[in-house]
């Protein structure tokens, strides 16, 4: 496990690597469709232009082009490869919006493609999963509860150790630093995001240089974002530190119903964490990140948050809230810590041994009986010595083979405990635990 | 249905049609399993260098590159997107030799990308569905046998028209032609793939003009390539030819094993034709092609063939057989057409109503009860009159509302028949066939 891939930043698993991917991909997909949330895929291109407008973050864009430029259609100038599932789902939204029925509740799991510095956790190559409601003019704000209690639900389906969702409310940040008189909330929400990495000093350094805060402004933003708690109490909190605004009470409030119902029914799973910005500015309300507990480090496994304006056609536009899961991100550290286990590394529950060359057809017969009832059979390809034969099917990982006798008579062999009877293609089961590889948490 | 692509080549289903693509990637997915194929993925991107050693087809190709050139690092630059799973397999199973064991089988079901001018049938973002068998240094012939039978299980699985499996063999074709005297083969194969687009006679004129064929030979190698039988009995045509050769032979009898077994184990579903020849030259023996009948001028829905030499290791070689199914391509033309329904466009089976705003959260528990027993359900998100949450379900195309009384009394609803009972939230279940939205050939 973790083997170096051969172009830094694109990991490619082995295969039974990729069974826990599968796996995790599964129950995320299982876990939205259970919700009401129909998939779909875009293209993995984007015109450069609607990437740009939305992200800022041009360096990191690899653009695709015909080899041969020569041959370039003037349609496909300009394309890269999406970096995120969000922008290129508003597009499809709008495109679409004549087709769909809103608020429409979408999963989306897909290959993004960013050129960052490679490391554990940010790879150029990565799978995002990602749910997102959007309304066709408004979007009711009970959204914003119920997206954060489905990731809470698909998360703790996975086999990955605790994880708290961290969740603020852009309305309750900028409301209050524009009521003590900090005009540039996008500057100072840059560099609040920045406390974790670099604690609360540099920070106050940042917003003296960046935004020209005086000492009380920055005490005041500090104490703000170091306001954390499991339950509404932050309420409070934010209120003894004495400012009012408007816009500030509004996220409050927002963040005050979040909260309230998720303690309510994932307790222990959530906090108030003022503290969290999100770089993306096409935020406006709620905004969520997650960490796994015990891998702060790794970063953020789960982010997202409420977007008014990201879709937009003609004066129409089409709020929405969804939250973005790294499965790439969570199956490398799966990977490299071995939190997780597979039962075996090939989905083959049956070798059928050849008795001689001539056997080869019926062997087919009895693979095909068993895969009938779902059982995963495979036939060997020589009739070496059944010792051959069996140690090939140990190589594999594969626990059981069949025998079939000259006169027709079946036998099943359990190779880990040598445990061998007679069987019927057509009705023998091996135990449930076997049937397919079964992912479990270490 | 078959709406405009925004980007030419570049497909986007609404949700009901991926409901249908996501169906028949489930279905090769479970065949595959059932064989014993390990599922794995590879990089988006591949080396110029290497695609363009194995394919010939530099002008189709995407180039990949950083946006800011000047940030590109040595290592990315000359990569583009691989335009088929054959090549980066090969890559992969050479990367990964030491990790596999062999025979290694695995399927593998991505995106590839071509820069071919678009039509239906022809896209230049689509999904292919690859299983392969590699060998380390043999890969016994059996193989070539089973792979063909496991794609007829899985496309007979999917709900398509009939179709045909085309076999040739490439040993067969070069020994028939060499002996002839025709040495450039595979400027005969070129010339002969164009049969069935531009008929027999511009062919002649073809091998006529480029290999500089007699009468004689033109005559020949059309009377073989106009062999097409569902049997073995087009060794016996062959023979009629009159030409001898050894490399002829050994081509004519693996044919023979493989139409002889598919024939027997899949009737109908399998002829020898001697016309196939595939562009790809890095095929050595069986060769595959797959026609949806009805529906030829759509091209082949799988193709492949055996390969001996792709995979290299410094003199280890990795012979291989496989075959890649066509997902975009299939799907094109159900959608199209309107060859499959599914049942309902979205997962919900249950759309839980409000009897006031209050009882949002009481509501999450009733869609939660539902969910725990696999059943999809979601939360009106206001309190509208139930007329409106009614017509809500039915604009989803959700058959099933549910009712909670302010005393706790639950009933549900079928919206298509009127029929409305008393229902228990951990017990209730909906008739096997609208638990989840099923897809059906029309």
């Amino acid at each position: 496990m973790a083997r170096k891939a051969s172009l830094s930043g694109f990991p490619e698993w082995l295969p039974e690597e990729r069974l826990i991917e599968q796996h995790i991909i599964d129950v995320l997909r299982r876990t939205f469709e259970l919700h009401g949330f129909s998939g779909i895929e875009t293209r993995a291109v984007e015109t450069v232009g609607d990437l740009l407008r939305k992200g800022e973050i041009d360096k990191e864009v690899y653009a695709v082009s015909r080899l041969q430029a020569d041959e370039a259609s003037a349609s496909e100038s300009g394309l890269a490869l999406h970096y995120d599932l969000t922008v290129p789902f508003a597009r499809y939204v709008v495109e679409n919006s004549g087709h769909l029925a809103f608020p429409f509740r979408r999963y989306q799991i897909q290959k993004c493609w960013r050129g960052e510095r490679p490391q554990e956790g940010r790879a150029r190559e990565f799978t995002q999963a990602d749910i997102d409601v959007v309304g066709d003019g408004a979007l009711p704000f009970r959204y914003d509860i119920e997206l954060a209690l489905t990731v809470v639900e698909a998360l703790g389906a996975l086999p990955i150790p605790d994880f708290t969702l961290r969740i603020n409310n852009r309305k309750l940040a900028e409301g209050f630093y524009r009521a003590i008189g900090l005009e540039d909330t996008a500057a100072v929400l840059r560099s609040i995001d920045k406390l974790e990495k670099i604690g609360a000093e540099q920070v106050g350094s940042l917003l003296r240089e960046e935004v020209g805060a005086d000492q009380e402004q920055v005490r005041l933003a500090l104490e703000l974002a170091g306001i954390r708690t499991p339950d509404t109490s932050f309420v409070e909190r934010v209120r003894a530190l004495g400012v009012s605004d408007e816009l500030l009470e509004e996220g409050l409030e927002e963040l005050r119903q979040v909260v309230a119902e998720a303690a309510h029914r994932a307790p222990g799973r959530v906090v108030a964490d003022l503290s969290i910005a999100r770089g993306l500015d096409y935020y406006t309300g709620t905004v969520y990140e997650t960490v796994l507990d015990g891998h702060e480090s790794l970063g953020s496994i789960c982010s997202g948050g409420r977007y008014d304006a990201l879709a937009r056609k003609g004066n129409r536009t089409f709020p929405g809230v969804g939250l973005s899961i790294g499965v790439t991100r969570i199956v490398s550290r799966i990977l490299s810590q071995g939190l997780a286990t597979v039962s075996r590394p090939v989905p083959t529950a049956v070798l059928v041994t050849l008795a001689d060359e001539g056997s080869w057809s019926q062997a087919q017969e009895v693979a095909s009986a068993l895969r009938v009832r779902g059982i995963p059979a495979e036939v060997a390809a020589n009739a070496e010595k059944f010792g051959k034969q069996i140690k090939f099917a140990d190589r594999r990982g594969i626990p059981f083979v069949w025998f079939t006798d000259t006169e027709g008579a079946h036998e099943v062999k359990d190779i880990r405990s040598g445990e061998q009877h007679a069987a019927d293609p057509g009705s023998w089961l091996p135990p449930a635990g076997d049937l397919r590889p079964i992912v479990s948490a270490r």
